[in-house]
């Protein structure tokens, strides 16, 4: 099984690393690939990531994990990144993302008509794609599965193991990486959390976006 | 404040990039270090993450973040690593690990008399360092800080997260990336699973353990 995760500029690293470590476990084979492969850089500047392929030499993977970040701002108009995603999904078994990931599936309308959930922050904007948002954690359409923000990736990909190997491999996979989850708080939506915290994440995120799309020069 | 993140060859990416996507958002930098600077592999071999600076340039930071994978086995006799590991302890903030991280941090003398905790696998191993194994997720012991396994590591970081910045940074974090788990399964821990599933992930993961030693030539 050929299982890649497009990486890009800005991206974030939870959002592609979380289904990364579920869906290596299935005895596939994962690759991290970019437009064109080499050292890739996550959103903060704080860690770089190596592209192992480019997209050229991944014209048919079985499933594609398209991870989110700020960077996603810049190729929602980008010709190569729509194009490639465009000719995958139209043989893969499985198309996904994670976080704001989505919004690249919706600019190469791989979501129009579908009910589909992104990170809570751009979760509105999916409607500009013809897609119908949900706040459910993990969304299930036909062969296209989205997650919602960062962590969400690690739920969906367990649930993507159960629907490709089977429910057994999917609980072995969550013992092998102790996903017991116990958060110290109950902050982890927005319907949970204090209205000053969003709108400070709000504020934050739309910085960054800004900066990104800069370093991008779109 | 300079957060640290020592990697090696067979680390597991979750154990690093969990932690780092929460605490990368506390306002300091974080930064992956190696042995030597240069590109590390991770225990399954399908990703490459940049170390960008060496041990010798790293000499005191305020918090390490020592994660897990099967090549901390041929580490826990590696002078350079545990040198380095006493070294930063002595004037760190908080020693912290995720998974068989703890491995090291024990092999280093840190955990004597101390409760801690590991990847399940390896929770019996700790006593061999003086340490007193726990199942809890998350132990905090003075400065020190051990996390369960693999994705133990995102409830570690929020929870240190708490100590140095607050709560409400915290739960802001939290809520950044979206961290409201939903696993498919209730599976994540070895009282929750099959004790068949149970003993083939002991297996293959002593598979993996061998062929990581072998590969360390240790």
């Amino acid at each position: 099984m050929d299982i890649v995760i497009p990486i890009y500029d800005d991206f974030t690293a939870l959002d592609a690393v979380g289904p990364y470590e579920v869906l290596s476990r299935i005895g596939g084979r994962v690759r991290f690939i970019g437009r064109e492969a080499g050292p890739v850089r996550t959103d903060n500047g704080m860690l770089t990531v190596l592209a192992e392929a480019s997209f050229a030499e991944a014209p048919a993977p079985d499933i594609v994990v398209v991870p989110g970040g700020v960077g996603t701002r810049a190729l929602t108009t980008d010709a190569a990144w729509l194009d490639w995603l465009r000719a995958v999904h139209a043989t893969s078994q499985w198309t996904t993302s994670v976080c704001t990931g989505s919004l690249l599936l919706g600019a190469a309308g791989i979501l129009e008509g579908l009910r589909a959930t992104s990170h809570w922050l751009e979760l509105e904007t999916l409607r500009q794609y013809g897609a119908e948002p949900t706040g459910e954690r993990v969304v299930e359409q036909g062969k296209v599965m989205t997650a919602a923000g960062v962590s969400a990736g690690i739920d969906m990909a367990l649930t993507l193991t159960a629907r490709i190997a089977g429910d057994d491999v999917a609980k072995a996979i969550q013992l092998a990486i102790e996903y017991d989850p116990q958060p110290p708080f109950d902050t982890g939506s927005v319907e949970k959390s204090d209205p000053v915290i969003v709108e400070a994440i709000r504020a934050r995120v739309a910085a960054r976006e800004a900066a990104s799309r800069e370093r991008a020069g779109v």
